[in-house]
């Protein structure tokens, strides 16, 4: 099913709305140290699509608007969060075309911006005024899960015995869960059954994973001024993706025998030469199919719930799993 | 009103039943770049009078024991995740008389076991059967308050034209929001009124100023082994303290002159030097007559609670500002 323009429409209304709730927040001036970085990432680019997710699924399930908007900006800063931090920790120097946050300030104005923003999204979410105890559970649970999956991502960085299943857990943790959350939050908000919010957070469980395979697809098939950020730097980083597991499981002597010879001199060509590696060997199309199967799945998933909620969450996974950046 | 055995005895047993509790938290094994930092911190060494201070109110206000021990159990947490981060932010390589997280691992290592705590720390709080929103409202209130309180102590640093009303906020949010946090959580798990519930906060942060200005006196009195972090850390960092401040403000030209003479070769020296500059100009006397002034304006403050809750707090404070270590 191609995504309509009607749909894109209202995507890009919602990321407006969005971009303008997230200027908006009602932030004191000072200390300057804590508030001009929270500022700063809350202002940046982004395609909001967890906070969109909250709004489409709570929705379809007759949930206050304004809960949806405030679920959504806590999610969003929730994301933001992990993602000050985890620059912090993986050393990534550009998020969406900017610097990051420790780059134009420095690691300790990072490490505390990161934790006011979770604190202003906890605050946010007890704003809700359906379940905010179901809610506020399921969040925290989630950062922890996402918590996990950091730490198993910083552990697999220097082990080569990783396997596919090992990256499967840890990438349903790290990404699977927060879209998961989101997912759930919309049926929460909507005072839906357990079995639906778990249906839900199941959908967008399959729905992150499919998510995270393509971004790894992208990473490497993308150009750098779209990605906007630095192509390549997660190989330098002996980073675990979908594509140098696969290569390792399923072409090991060829592999082996590539990254000993590979030239790491220039990031460009160091970069070309993985592309060309992953496309010749027909890995990249293993990992794209692996990434169509989990969105199957989520689309699969999405039969438990009533059909009149169903469509737009079916736009939605195709927009996720068409995206180009 | 000296402090009684019967009261020390009952706080080393609430100390040894918090110790207890935070070595058997259920946490999961793996990941274990996740959890191993995280166990070190809850079976390190620590005081444990914020969750005392949530107990001991939380009695006087007839609060369920166990919403008590989970409350007292997350702003322990609490604690040490902002610990966690500000010995990143200050470079601090001791505490307890151990390694800081960053130190015994390394810095991303830390960063994400502050966060794994911060997470934990809601999820125990989500527990409690009474009030439940209004302490989660209140207990991330308060993370925020913090992080400001840290957001002005790295402004600060760098600073020399800070006064005694600047370091007064800076202390106020920094550590009184804290252990306001923590007797009125007491109040708000015995379910009393606003007014009790702001009453008892008064109280905390007054407490907390008392105490932060005693930590300031104790850490250029006391010997580096009792203190268990490296005595005069916060003068090599530049860091202000009520000492540096009133030396500033009462005694500009000495305090210039002893610090521009001063030698920083030899640690020890420096620390004498320092102590025996603080205890000559009576700058020691009048930080330590702040500290007794903010324990009286706490005392005070209980005045506005029932009688019978009074006396133990009455106690506790007496504790807290005749501490030795």
């Amino acid at each position: 099913m191609p995504v309509t323009d009607q749909f894109l429409i209202r995507i890009a209304v919602l990321q407006e709305e969005l971009n303008r709730a997230l200027a908006e927040l009602d932030l004191p001036e000072t200390p300057r140290y804590l508030y001009d970085p929270i500022r700063y990432v809350n202002t940046g680019q982004g395609k909001r699509l967890r906070p969109i997710l909250v709004r489409l699924t709570g929705e379809a399930f007759g949930a206050n608007i304004a809960d949806l908007l405030n679920a959504g900006l806590a999610v969003e800063l929730l994301h933001n969060f992990t993602l000050v931090h985890d620059d912090i920790m993986d050393g990534d120097n550009q998020r969406h075309g900017q610097p990051t946050v420790h780059k134009q300030w420095d690691e300790s104005t990072a490490i505390l911006a990161g934790d006011g923003l979770y604190a202003l999204s906890q605050l946010l979410l007890l704003k809700v005024s359906v379940n905010p105890l179901k809610a506020l559970r399921r969040f925290n649970e989630t950062t922890l899960a996402v918590c996990e999956g950091q730490g198993f991502d910083k552990e697999f960085e220097t082990d080569s015995s990783i396997t596919l299943d090992h990256y499967l857990i840890m990438i349903e943790k790290k990404t699977g869960n927060l879209i998961g959350l989101c997912a759930e939050l919309g049926a929460i908000l909507g005072n839906q059954s357990e079995a639906t919010n778990q249906a839900l957070f199941n959908y967008g469980l399959a729905l992150g994973k499919a998510f995270q395979i393509h971004d790894d697809v992208l990473e490497i098939t993308a150009e750098p001024e779209i990605m906007g950020k630095s192509l390549g730097s997660d190989i330098k980083a002996g980073k675990q993706t979908i594509l140098t597991i696969l290569a390792r499981e399923k072409d090991a002597g060829n592999w082996g025998q590539f990254c000993a010879s590979v030239d790491t001199s220039d990031e460009t060509n160091l970069c070309l030469a993985y592309r060309n590696y992953f496309e010749s060997t027909g890995i990249l199309d293993q990992a794209i199919a692996n990434a169509k199967q989990y969105g199957q799945q989520a689309l699969d998933l999405l039969e438990v719930i009533p059909a009149k909620s169903r469509s737009v969450l079916k736009e939605f996974t195709e927009l996720v799993l068409n995206r180009k950046k």
